[in-house]
């Protein structure tokens, strides 16, 4: 039999539908890798979830599992690698070649930073590398930072950093910035603020913390260094909806588009919440909203059929 | 000088929305007649905000507010009885005849359900008169409810209980149901769910918990009584925004127009979030969401001024 409501994804904003849905009393899967999503990636602290002062997103997720598992919900830890849409029912397929087939999906498959894929990126997340400007950028009052990217995102984060760092560079591979006028002005006017453009990233170095960067100026060649305490990587997302095919619409940066009252995609019974949507702001609250959202127009859209 | 930013309302939405507004520095000041908006009438446990699987609405906004008070905001409690728009600048005016200047503005003044008005409701809110069926529908097990209120609302209310109550009243003062033909032909059909219209309300009883609801046939006049556990009061919303005249446009039911991305209104720099704007789930994690989205918004509103 067809489940109600089969959920993809484990991060804030499925874990919530799943607690929704089954209050709901919604038939309901909820298929996912692993729990938490971005979470389980920040070793610094949460500030900025309500309820909680401060809390690791590790422990913040595995209140969030346990919270679930208290449902009556269906758990599978697979991974999913197609959707697909048959008459009035959804396939789901997974690595495994398990098939199953649901009334309606909500994709909260998330997305991640897009890395920098350089040497000490990986070992200094949460110990000076972060992807998230607005969780991180307080913890690096008096510090000096790196902001990796020239589009929008970076100079943006670096503009907010002018708050806590003192001293901020802007590291961009093309010759020339990304961003807006507005924000390349900015950024261009406050002295505490250097713009360095054309290179390529080499590696990222340090002891115990983040203590330098390494890059090669593209035009002659030379290796730089620069001492920093921190390293924002604001290169772009890369939202997780290789599966989807032509069931929903993705914009140019590869989100889901959707209705955001209602969570649906262009596809009826297919909805999308959380970081995989389109939308500026990647934060864990919103992406709990979004999945509550998303659980209680599904139950409303299951009740009109 | 003009604050960056007035918040007006201390619940779920303001608070996260002042959590974020202070840790992306801005100026910020939140005016509030008292923390917590419905959570404090919620005497029963959530069970649906991720991250606590069981906690008292006050233990919840206890802790928001704590966590709001770490935070570099100015906090007012007082209500706000203008908002008005001078030039570039918005003035928020009190009951007290203070009077604050801001860029921007956040209006998170929520809404209440429109109560019945009749005795014993106050004294058993909590103890059998509920105003969310999300929320306390699965407290009913096995239970006899009535449901006040005729319209979607309410019968959807009533469908929904039907996953948890044995029995399951529907009652309305006009002659007819307001529902959708869709919604009542599906009541109608279950024999859990006896519908009984043309009636006035006129007294809830009961010990320690609600045992009796009390009502007038209009057409004979006659008083009966049912033995319900549980009175689900489901006549509709009441959005906080008598102060606002004007600067925003308000849906039939008074409710607040928002872009759902940004959450501003119709006048540039006001925006507004949680239950006061237009949306059919009223929930704590979705109003949360809302906030944090509408402070991120109100930064990038800001700075490309």
């Amino acid at each position: 039999m067809a489940y109600d409501l089969i959920i993809i994804g484990g991060g804030p904003a499925g874990v919530t539908a799943g607690i929704y849905s089954a209050r709901k009393k919604l038939n309901t899967l909820l298929i996912t890798t692993g729990f938490g999503g971005q979470m389980t990636k920040k070793t610094v602290t949460v500030e900025n979830y309500p309820g909680f002062e401060e809390v690791s997103g590790l422990d913040l997720i595995g209140r969030f599992e346990k919270q679930l598992r208290k449902q009556k919900i269906e758990i599978l830890t697979e991974e999913v690698t197609k959707l697909e849409k048959n008459n009035e029912i959804f396939w789901v397929l997974t690595k495994n070649n398990k098939k199953f087939e649901a009334k309606t999906v909500l994709i909260t498959s998330g997305s991640e930073p897009k890395p920098l894929d350089v040497p000490g990126e990986k070992e200094f997340i949460g110990r000076g590398v972060s992807y998230c400007v607005n969780c991180d950028g307080p913890l690096f009052s008096g510090k000096t930072v790196a902001v990796v990217g020239g589009g929008n995102a970076g100079l943006e984060a670096a503009l907010f950093l002018l708050n806590y760092a003192r001293k901020i560079y802007i590291l961009e591979y093309e010759e020339k910035l990304g961003a807006d006028q507005t924000n390349q002005e900015r950024a261009k006017q406050n002295k505490k603020i250097e713009i360095i453009t054309g290179i390529t990233l080499k590696e990222i170095k340090g002891k115990k913390f983040v203590e330098q960067i390494f890059y090669q100026d593209k035009k002659n060649g030379r290796e730089e260094v620069l001492p920093v305490d921190g390293v924002f990587v604001e290169i772009g997302w890369r939202p997780a909806t290789t599966f989807l095919k032509e069931l929903v619409a993705l914009n140019e940066k590869g989100e889901i588009i959707i209705d955001p009252q209602t969570c649906q995609t262009k596809t009826p019974g297919v909805f999308a919440a959380g970081d995989v949507t389109a939308g500026k702001h990647k934060q864990i609250i919103i992406a709990c909203g979004q999945g509550a959202r998303a659980a209680l127009a599904i139950y409303d859209y299951l009740e009109k059929k």
